[in-house]
């Protein structure tokens, strides 16, 4: 695995196109599996001005159709408009949100519209992370309408899009249960209004779990960790609070319907599934672009009003630190950033 | 774990109901379930006229709604009509397939409507399979059609319902990846005309699966082991085969909606899933009687139809030993049932 900064020239904005000088980009866990993918990080080195680490040979098979080609990353970004097209003239000097990739650079020529044009005012901090939480959070919950649930199990919970979800939850009555990992986390989405916060490192996880559940009466669940038995023990708590309510005993588990979805890779390790949930259990993958293709026009369009209307309240962002580009690929500070800490998140400021 | 036999009395058959003399009834892998459910086999032991084992503690939690319940077992079965109700007279003499449980018995009162009535000249041995694993071979092709997929991966498929599905694809001219276990189970289902039988015992299994399922472009599968990895090992080869055909490498995988369901539990195990097949895949459980519920009754009225007409073809099913009554609780007999062997079936002869 390589990664290095790359000189480019752009072309002179064409009809319908900006470009934007970035001014903030976020480092999203989507954007260091592109980055890294199964590199092994205890093999990291400079080569000049790359980066470089091994991939172990199991992972290969996978990334065949991968090797021998340069991606640039950053899926997401904000930065000002300093150059427009013919027919953008208007959009000149304008701050912009904007989604697509190739985000970590100093330039980004793009479609005037893939931009969000932001207030009056607005940083590009505020703007920088306007896509992939945000849109995130309310697909969940719009998922959750369209699919026939009524409330939501969320883990890891106390990232920045757990925080927007909690917000989002409370504002709209939505029953949310968050998983968390630490009674520090625990604390931190009670302060912003969370009411069935449970501990995976308590004692009571299970039975914490399965009460908040029974209360909030949730049959859907959206997992990051992905590995590990997370998602098991979801659904078989789920299965418990089910089986409580059934008239009588069912040997093929209860008739309720439990769904799951894994939308990130935290643990890449396999997913055990512990099936004491009867077979009344669905388990998928969640892409929000994928989701964005598939929900009703209207909830879309509903989500990205919400995304603009509430960007420094339910949809602000916070940074542990802040990267210029050139710093990006320093093994310290890769170190750093690679972490996934829950609730840490690092932007990049070119 | 307690099994015994009963001495019950039935009433009268009233208005609507029947009742048959239980003359086949099939032991299959779900009557199982409810007969030893999790209890460690090798703590089998007579106790008086009743057969008794221990239940592993780590599985009572699940098992409290069933504690201290009786439940009656065998899912299906066939007979003849010895009584019946006033408005059901036409019935009397007849030979009838039932579904419904409680047909390890001598005499089981059953509603006339949950009757088939067998052809003239049919046994019981004939009638006796004619819901369960037809209907089950049946739904996976409705299901396939319903949700848009053109073929199947099933596992394992040397069983008496593999060997169906076999014989319906064919008809069918439905592509059918059948994975078994042995080279003497692909014999058997290439003579019954099965076209891809890959050998999950071969070194080339991994390769194998990924070519027949190029060869067929399968994406859906339905599996009945559960536990390990053998659904992982076929979504990440679907995987594979969507990615060979992909114009870009997708650090989010394939966009090809792959779809498996688990329909059995041979191994009680965790599943295992190794999560290289990106994000567009979905796991759920598969039930008959809730599959049902969820087709079209057009779609299932088909099925029952052809279940009917094909009895002494397709849906013959093969018995390994015919067992009476009285001996179904001997420990030598239960040790030869509970083994599950891939294509080996036990009649039950009351």
């Amino acid at each position: 695995m390589r990664l290095n900064l790359e000189k480019v020239s752009l072309p002179e904005p064409g009809p319908g196109q900006v470009l934007v000088r970035v001014e903030a980009a976020p480092i999203n866990p989507s954007d260091l599996g592109l980055m890294f993918g199964p590199a092994d990080m205890s093999t990291l080195a400079r080569d000049g001005d790359a980066l470089t680490a091994r991939i172990p040979d199991a992972a290969m098979a996978s990334l065949k159709p991968r090797l021998g080609q340069s991606m640039p990353v950053g899926n997401e970004g904000a930065g000002t408009v300093i150059a427009a097209g013919p027919d953008q003239q208007g959009m000149m000097g304008k701050r912009v949100a904007m989604l697509g990739g190739a985000m970590y650079a100093r330039l980004r020529l793009i479609a005037a519209a893939e931009c969000m044009v932001l207030p009056e005012g607005a940083t590009a901090e505020q703007g920088a992370a306007l896509y992939v939480n945000p849109l995130t959070a309310l697909g969940f919950v719009e998922t959750m309408r369209a699919e026939g649930h009524k409330a939501i199990v969320h883990a890891p919970a106390a990232s920045n899009l757990g925080q927007m979800l909690v917000k989002i939850c409370k504002a709209d009555g939505i029953g949310l249960v968050n998983i968390v990992r630490s009674p520090r986390q625990m604390e931190l989405l009670r302060g912003l209004g969370a009411t069935h916060v449970v501990d995976s490192s308590s004692d009571t996880f299970r039975s914490d779990l399965t009460e908040a559940i029974a209360e909030t009466g949730a049959t859907l669940a959206f997992d990051a960790i992905g590995g590990g038995e997370t998602t098991s023990i979801i659904l078989n708590a789920m299965e418990t609070v089910a089986s409580r309510d059934a008239a009588a005993y069912d040997r093929y588990g209860s008739a309720s319907a439990k769904q799951a979805y894994i939308y990130g890779a935290l643990d890449t390790g396999p997913t055990i599934l512990r099936r004491g949930f009867g077979f009344s259990w669905n388990i998928g993958g969640w892409l929000l672009f994928r989701a964005l293709q598939r929900l009703d026009p209207a909830a879309v369009q509903r989500m990205r009003k919400r995304v603009a209307d509430e960007m420094t309240t339910t949809f602000a962002s916070h940074y542990t630190a802040r990267i210029p580009l050139e710093q990006v690929l320093e093994p310290e500070t890769v170190a750093a950033y690679v972490r996934k800490s829950t609730g840490e998140k690092y932007l990049i400021t070119p």
